[in-house]
């Protein structure tokens, strides 16, 4: 929630003429985006988004996630797409940092979701993950099972400062992990981020997916199971079955889960899980004492892979057996 | 720059439907405003603000400077106009916090002022000054002189932390002026906070005059001395003598000045230089050691008062002499 690097009017009015959006009205930096600078602007021709990317996200990836939010808005999935300068190019470079312009999208992200919005993630999730089958960059998921150890051997040492067992707890899980994490199931182009705030709804209706510097070419069941985290769990920590039921049931209706991949769900889940603990514990670790920005809450996710341990089949997803009616 | 407080999208729906604004479709924290938590909404009927008042802002005030904002605007001046509610009030309560819709100004602030943006703020605030003469409401001025000892005492202990010596100056400087501040210039409307921030451009134009939580009556060339400070300085702390002619001739043009108010110009601008840097100085004092948020450099003050103490006559800030030609 920042704006990291401030541009000026005639600055970014130069940058702009480089575009077909229309003469500038005015730009405001949002408060949305954790990684980057963010500014909503207004012009003649209407409201877009201008993203100047900070150093975590690498300029190496920057035409994957930029040529798939194009490839997928082609296919009829509701992404923002970047407008492409009078080069060609979906990105250059202003303020010394890359820079994209992408379309604004309407629509506003559940701060409380309902049911109705799991429905809609799954249902959207599940079109984006048909969608991406021909798109031809491929990335891999630098944070998948091969990046969790470097993850942890970071946050170890004081791990038990947040928690006391905590670094046995991790260290158990993650070797878990790595023995038993699937091989075969069927992979594609993942969203890999899909928490709330990365997806807008006008009523019911998802409006917009947003937010792809973490997309990849990963499991696609294992983004599945980053939206059942992300989700299906109230504010008190309990998992909410009918949540997870509608999100589940409206994933299968466009792309039916395979055998294999409902069996593993629950592994990719504490997958799931781990990843998120181990960002942020790494996070929270990592933020100097007295801070104003007060980082996520790691054991969050502590409390969500227990959950995930526990659970013993798909049915406590509330995913039906397969064979019968979705 | 913040959003201090969210708000879920169905609470400012419930919120929206006391106002004639239209159907909600977006809504994004916005990076400006110090004090308070603005968001940029997209509705069917066109773009608003909406702002929480934190705390630092009275509730008290807002009558003020809400009703202050629709007489200017109901008099020419280009500033935001606040909506009215179904019981035709400027403001109501949302997340707990009083909460005012304003319309949306296109427009950008000058972060590299020129010498035309320096007239086009001269003409707009003898537009407002003249504009304020009938408003009705009076609110006193809390950072006029009654209110820096306090500000001093404050930061008094520790001021030489911040550069050896200061305290003394300090000391000094506020004798200097409780002693010295003028009795009988013309008093009326000022916005007291005319930051290029709260300015915005389309080309040269001035599009709005924005941020009147500051606003009260005091003296007029008050108002002007803290333009001075704001606009006509250099990055490198000189004082551009051009920037300042081409404002103070702008705001002539509208409003003479007195002989006695150019007369206390200096004096003036020595006071509103003491006023910002006292309050910078208490803010830096404050933030906890290894804190993201960075406070405003106060030392900036301190040049720009010596600049002021310095000068001799109007004739150094490049106004001609009383009499001649403007």
């Amino acid at each position: 929630m920042a704006v990291y690097t401030d541009v000026a009017a005639d600055e970014l009015a130069a940058f702009l003429t480089g575009y077909d959006v229309g003469e500038l009205l005015s730009y405001k930096g949002i408060a949305e985006g954790v990684e980057n600078s963010n500014f909503l602007l207004h012009t003649s021709k209407g409201s877009y988004i201008l993203t100047l990317y900070e150093k975590r996200v690498a300029a190496d990836d920057l035409p994957y996630f930029l040529s798939l939010m194009a490839h997928l808005a082609a296919r009829g999935v509701h992404c923002p797409q970047p407008e492409r300068n009078a080069r060609g190019e979906v990105y250059g470079h202003l303020a010394g940092r890359p820079a994209a312009i992408i379309n604004f999208l309407e629509g506003m992200w559940p701060r409380r979701p309902t049911a109705a919005h799991c429905a809609g993630v799954g249902d959207a999730l599940a079109r984006m993950h048909l969608a991406g089958r021909d798109f031809p960059l491929a990335r891999r998921n630098p944070l998948s099972v091969e990046g969790w150890r470097p993850l942890l051997e970071r946050a170890a040492p004081r791990a038990d400062e947040v928690q006391p067992g905590l670094r046995d707890f991790l260290s158990r899980e993650l070797a878990f992990l790595e023995r038993n994490w699937p091989q075969h199931l069927p992979t594609g182009v993942i969203h890999a981020d899909l928490f709330p705030d990365n997806v807008f709804f006008l009523g019911d209706e998802v409006s917009g997916l947003i937010d792809f510097p973490f997309a990849c070419n990963d499991i696609l069941a294992y983004d599945v199971a980053i939206c059942l985290n992300a989700w299906c769990f109230e504010p008190d920590h309990a998992f909410n079955v009918t949540k997870a039921r509608a999100l589940l049931n409206a994933y299968e209706k466009q792309r039916p889960l395979a055998e294999a991949e409902r069996a593993a769900l629950p592994l990719l889940a504490r997958g799931a899980a781990l990843r998120f603990l181990l960002t942020r514990l790494v996070d929270f670790l990592d933020v100097p004492p007295g801070a104003l920005v007060k980082p996520k809450d790691p054991l969050e996710y502590v409390r969500k892979l227990r959950f995930h341990q526990a659970v013993a089949s798909v049915g406590d997803y509330g995913l039906a057996p397969s064979g019968s009616m979705a």
